[in-house]
C-alpha cells in the first residue's frame, strides 16, 4: 500500500509544496484512489506513473479550495484524454454542488459519469473501493470535514513451506491447491489437508487519512488498530499562540500527543502553513514542526513532502521508498 | 511592453506546457495585467518576478476551463497573502457567474473587492488599465469569446538635442521645460519655444491578444496598426482534416495567412494541442506548426513557450528576451 503525496501545503502553495492531494495505490492494482484534489494536482500526476484513466475514486475531505480546486481541471483532462468509465466522488454534499455549479457555469461536459457518494453514509456503512473497505469519521473544522479509514478486505493465507519441505512435499501444483485450502493426494498416495499447511493470515492493514481538524480525539475510534495516520499539522504551538487562534487546525504537538495515546505505529504529518520553509532563511523552518511532534510521539514519524512515496508494508511498518 | 507566457497548451496541460495564461508588464510599472488564468497559473507566477499584490486586472477571453480554472485559487492566494486592493475582472458575464458560484459553493471569502467589467462594453468604450487603453472584439468560438487590444495612452515627446546643441543651449533645467512644451528665456535673453524643439512623438504601441477563434477575419479592424498579434494555432491543417473539424479553433495556416494580410509585424502563436510534442518522439512535433505558419507569414513569427518573455520595444519590434 503506497501513499504518494501530490501536495502538502496549507491554504496556498509554495515553490516546494503544492496544495493538498494524496494518491493511494496497492500492490498488484493499477486502479488507485485520490484523497483531496487541490489546484495543480493534474500537474503533479505528470511526475508520477499514475494515470487518470485508472483513477477509481476521488475522496474529498472538505470543500475548502485548497482541497478541491484541482478537481474540475482533472476531470476535464480525464475526459479529453478519452476516459469513459464512471468515477466515484466521495465527499460532503457541497462537493457535488461545487462540481455541478462549475459544470453549469463553464459549460464543462464530461465523457463519463460521476457517481457521487455522500461521505456521511460511510460513517456507518463502509464503501468498497478497489480491494479496500472505506469508512468515514466526522472531524471538526468549521465546514463539514471527514477522515477516511482504508481497510484491506482480502488478506492472502501464506503456506507453511518449512513443514512441506520437512515432509518431503516438493514445490508444484500441489502447493497452490494446499494454499487454497484444498485436500489433495500426493504422488506418494498421502492425503494432505490444506488447513494443516496454511499459516494464520496476517492482520489486514489499516490506514487513516484525515482532513483538516482541530480536535484529534474525534479520531479515537477510527484509529483503533490503524497502522498509520495521515493528519495535518498546520502550525506549531508557538505560532498558534502568536496568531491567537488555530483557525480550526491542529498543531504538531496536539496531533502528535493524540497519536501517542491512540496507537497508530506511524504518523505522517502534512498540510503545513507556508510560513514553514523547507530551506533556511524563512521566518520559520519545517524542522520546528518535526521537533515539536517528536517531543510527543515515539513511533515512526514522517513529514510529508511533495512527490514523496511512503510504503505501508504487509508487516505493518511504514517507510519512505521514493 | 513585455509578454510573459505562463501557459501555452490547449485544453489540457503537458509536461512542458501549462494551460492558458499570459502576463503583460510595462516599462517602469510594477502593476501588471493577466490575460486568461488556466489551472496552475499561480504556480507559474512563482517562477517569475510578478506578485499578485500588484496584479491590476485579469482579462478572461472566454469561460472554457483551460482559460479560467486557475482564477479561484489565484484570488484565494492573493487574499491569504494579504491583498486588500480591489481587482478588476474583465470577461464575458459567465466569468462573474462562475466566480460567484465557486465562492458560494466553497465558502471562499476574499479580503478585497472584485470589480467585474463585461467585456462587451469594451467593444465601443475603451477601459483604462495601468497606462493602457483596452478595447475588445468579439470572436467566433461557440461560447462568447473576445480579443483584447492594448494601446499605449501616453507617448513621451523626445527633445531635438542636436538643434539645442547647435544653437548653444546647454543641458539643464531648460531642456526639461522645453520637453514639456513650455516657452522659456535662457541666460542669453533668448525666447525659446518648446514646440520648436520637440520631435514628433513616436507612434504608440498596439498589442492584440486573442482568445480561441475559428474566424481570424473578425480581427481585421482591431489589428489595424497593431505591432503584434497573439493568437491560438491549436492545430495544423493536416490534423484539422483528419479530425474532420476545427472544434472552433484556427490552424497555423489560417491565422498566419490572415496575419500576412492584416499587417501586424509580429505574430506569436500559442494554445497548441497537446498532440504537438516539444521533444522528438510524439505523434506530431511543434515544428509542424511553425513550418505551416512560416509558409504563410513573412513577418516576425514566434511560437510561445511557457515562461518565455517577449519584448515589444518602443521601436515596434518584437523579440524574445528570456
Amino acid at each position: 500500500m503506497q501513499l504518494r503525496f501530490l501536495g502538502t501545503s496549507a491554504g496556498m502553495p509554495t515553490r516546494t509544496r503544492h496544495v493538498s492531494a494524496l494518491a493511494l495505490t496497492f500492490e498488484g492494482q493499477r486502479r488507485w484512489i485520490l484523497i483531496d484534489c487541490g489546484e495543480g494536482t493534474q500537474y503533479q500526476l505528470m511526475h508520477t506513473p499514475l494515470s487518470v484513466a485508472r483513477l477509481d475514486a476521488v475522496l474529498i475531505t472538505h470543500i475548502h479550495g485548497d482541497h478541491c480546486y484541482g478537481l474540475p481541471g482533472l476531470l476535464a483532462s480525464a475526459s479529453m484524454a478519452g476516459r469513459r468509465a464512471a468515477m466515484t466522488i466521495v465527499g460532503p454534499p457541497a462537493v457535488r454542488d461545487y462540481l455541478e455549479a462549475v459544470k453549469a457555469a463553464t459549460g464543462l461536459q464530461l465523457g463519463f459519469e460521476l457517481i457521487h457518494v455522500d461521505a456521511a453514509t460511510l460513517v456507518n456503512e463502509p464503501l468498497t473501493l478497489t480491494d479496500l473497505a472505506v469508512r468515514a469519521t466526522r472531524l471538526s473544522h468549521g465546514v463539514e470535514c471527514y477522515a477516511y479509514a482504508f481497510d484491506e478486505r482480502h488478506v492472502e493465507a501464506s503456506l507453511d513451506t518449512a513443514r512441506l519441505a520437512a515432509e518431503g512435499v516438493p514445490p508444484g501444483l500441489i502447493w497452490g491447491q494446499l494454499q487454497r485450502g484444498e485436500t489433495v493426494i500426493d504422488d506418494q498416495g498421502r492425503y494432505l489437508c490444506g488447513a494443516d499447511y496454511r499459516l494464520s493470515p496476517r492482520t489486514p492493514r489499516r490506514l487513516v487519512v484525515a482532513g483538516d481538524n482541530d480536535t484529534p480525539a474525534l479520531l479515537t475510534d477510527i484509529c483503533q488498530g490503524a497502522d498509520a495516520l495521515v493528519h495535518e499539522a498546520t502550525y506549531t504551538e508557538a505560532v498558534v499562540k502568536r496568531l491567537g487562534t488555530d483557525n480550526g487546525h491542529s498543531s504538531a504537538a496536539r496531533i502528535a500527543a493524540f497519536a501517542e495515546r491512540a496507537g497508530p505505529g506511524a504518523l505522517i504529518l502534512t498540510h503545513f502553513s507556508p510560513r514553514y520553509a523547507s530551506r533556511p532563511g524563512g521566518a520559520h523552518h519545517i524542522d520546528e514542526i518535526e521537533h515539536e511532534a517528536r517531543a510527543h510521539f515515539t513511533g515512526t514519524l514522517m513529514l510529508a513532502e511533495d512527490l514523496a512515496v511512503y510504503e505501508l508494508s504487509r508487516d505493518h511498518t511504514l517507510q519512505r521508498c521514493e
